[in-house]
């Protein structure tokens, strides 16, 4: 085992520093080393430039073992990452026999005519080891000097995701790096700082290769706890130790041990049971809905929704008496009862969920301040709501109810 | 006017190093730079390590111009801007009269009990310019060394953002540069390449202080023309020239030359007229309605939508004809032509759109394979429907059906 990797992400393009795209690969890769125990030291951007990229290069694998570039692998003038990696070791291109039988079969697949530069994909530096693309041809290039590595892939994001797996696997065994033990608790209802000051203890007791890491997500806090170490076996037990401790501190927030978004998990759940659920919206405008339906497959179990955003709709076609509109108002506890209630009923569902909130800047009242949210979840025996105060921002807001909503609906799943 | 003006954008933190969170101040401290004409050349991320930080703002101060800093200006003990600040420049910390009546004026607005460390916050370098934060008590700093600029703002991106206008106007009267005029072009209905081809001769023959951009977002091509002159009174002319001459070359496919998302368009043209509008979306689970919904002030001109993910719902709330759906199908010209007619009744709005496709990654056929989407757009007089293959990818599918929708029930009210 080797301790203490250090890595630089090298992020090539004139389009991310020009602002016109987010840098999304950088914390794809951080977010990955991190988890295997590898501390990104510095993330760079810098522009399609061949002397700017081979000074980084050199500058980079002096500092550190690991050097993750990403871009300037296309086919067109501006992209000169292949170039650079010649010059900078001082080699030549050579036909890649692996990489030209990739792009013969991405071209077929694509069932079109193609330019006859993708065939110089096919062209690598010799010193390179290819790590496949599965969704493009331009190539993965894994090289070494001395101790450290350099790896080159795409910056397009999903060919650079979809290469990630088969990164972190070459990484874990080139540098022996330990075993990875990773472990999820969702939680709801405490603050983050509550937490964290419920699990003080805990947290300082840790043995130094198992770190605790907060991940709020507006309203959700969710914990990782992730071990690394050499002896496989003895990490297992003791995870499995530091598991059982966690929960007998702080085990009554803990909804799921499950890595995934609630969306998913409320999915899973609805499909288990071969249920169903809608959604009836006014503050999230569709929010809710969307999440649900943005999962793959998600038509199994979604219905869809009614977003109601005027009082006029929730009254025409979700049914609220207008009585309740006049005197308690949309924002109000009988308001969202009744959403859920009849839009259970309207779309035939075993779950719905209703919101009625007030997102801001404006509509706020001393009585029901900007940030007021009003949430219903009902199965065809109960309906129960809540009153939530999600503070300022339109966005907060509506991101704060829509986790808050999902969160009571998969509850009410989980006790049917 | 100095010319060429080169910058460097350094973000502090360890949670943009692990991951954890999106580095979203780069890219809109880049794309304010790159409008006023300032090239940013290296965008660098480290942690909170005072010799990294020291380091990194000696290498920046060298070799560029312009530095700006984010992050590290919190009150807790990672956050270690401020000292790293007075170590490089050799200054010490000095009470700021100005920044301690900005806390207090933040801290009544909260109304709530803070800890005094906040206080602490109004202890700045002595040879620093405060740039106040309208969002809180973390504060704005400016620097110089030499010829060089080093600006230090906190890295949550509301506060920061919220810093960027008064960042813009100090740096361009700080550099003397020159003045900048930027005009917008939204198209519909040609390829970014195309419109490239189209734009050639035009683009190569524009004057070097006058730039045309491309902003493609999933169906619409944005154009940005931007101007730098010192002669301000010369370049209005000479762009006003260069817009009628790209009107005249691709105008047919301009729709609009505000700087605004289609959303927002669509609310100014409802305003104006004092209209409504309504969604029956199928694949899109109700994006559509909730980006029209993001916007503030939105339910004057939205009333809402129905989300008919399940065929049930669309005969059911939407009354679409059974036969409709059992012969032709749901993706279909009868299906989203009977969903925009019946949901303008049901809503009671004077425009409606609606969309029915096939998002995959599953559900295609050799007939209606994924990506195929069909929307209509309806008021009172009329309803229209038209189909369209927006390839692959769930999300992709997904983001053309919303910008295609939004652009046809622009056009529709324009013409109405």
């Amino acid at each position: 085992m080797q301790a203490n990797i250090q890595a630089e992400i090298l992020n090539i393009g004139d389009e991310l520093l020009n602002g016109q795209v987010l840098n999304t690969n950088a914390s794809a890769i951080a977010t990955m080393l991190n988890r295997i125990g590898v501390k990104v030291a510095e993330i760079l951007t810098i522009g399609d430039d061949a002397q700017a990229i081979e000074q980084s290069f050199a500058e980079g694998l002096k500092k550190y073992q690991l050097l993750i570039v990403t871009g300037g692998l296309g086919t067109t003038k501006d992209d000169i990452t292949k170039k650079s990696i010649c010059n900078y070791f001082h080699v030549g291109l050579k036909d890649n026999l692996q990489m030209k039988q990739h792009i013969k079969e991405v071209v077929k697949a694509l069932n079109r005519k193609v330019s006859d530069s993708v065939f110089t994909q096919s062209m690598l530096p010799e010193n390179c080891k290819v790590i496949l693309n599965p969704y493009g041809i331009a190539p993965g290039m894994w090289m070494e000097q001395g101790n450290a590595v350099l790896i080159s892939i795409p910056g397009v994001p999903m060919e650079m995701e979809s290469m990630l797996d088969e990164i972190e696997q070459k990484v874990v065994a080139h540098f022996h790096i330990a075993s990875t033990i990773d472990m999820h608790f969702k939680t709801y209802g405490i603050a983050e700082s509550a937490l964290s000051d419920l699990l003080d203890d805990y947290e300082n007791q840790l043995p130094s290769y198992i770190k605790l890491a907060y991940l709020p997500q507006m309203g959700i806090v969710n914990l990782r706890l992730t071990g690394h170490h050499a002896d496989a076996k003895m990490l297992a037990k003791e995870m499995n130790c530091r598991r059982e401790k966690l929960l007998e501190i702080a085990g009554e927030y803990v909804f799921s041990e499950e890595n995934k978004p609630l969306s998913l998990l409320i999915g899973d759940a609805l499909k288990a049971k071969g249920q169903t659920m809608a959604t009836a919206e006014s503050c999230t405008g569709g929010l809710i809905v969307h999440q649900m339906t943005s999962n793959p497959g998600s038509s199994l179990y979604v219905k869809g929704g009614v977003v109601a955003y005027s009082n006029e709709i929730k009254t025409k076609v979700l049914h609220v008496d207008e009585q309740i509109l006049t005197t308690v108002g949309a924002v109000s506890e009988q308001t969202v009862l009744s959403m859920a209630a009849n839009v259970l009923k309207l779309y035939n569902v075993d779950y719905s969920l209703s919101v009625s909130g007030i997102a801001g800047p404006d509509g706020g009242t001393a009585e029901k301040p900007v940030g007021t949210v009003w949430i219903a979840v009902a199965n065809k025996e109960k309906a129960e709501a809540k009153c939530f105060h999600f503070g300022r921002g339109r966005k907060n807001v509506v991101e704060r109810t829509v986790q808050t909503a999902l969160y009571l609906i998969y509850k009410l799943i989980q006790e049917s």
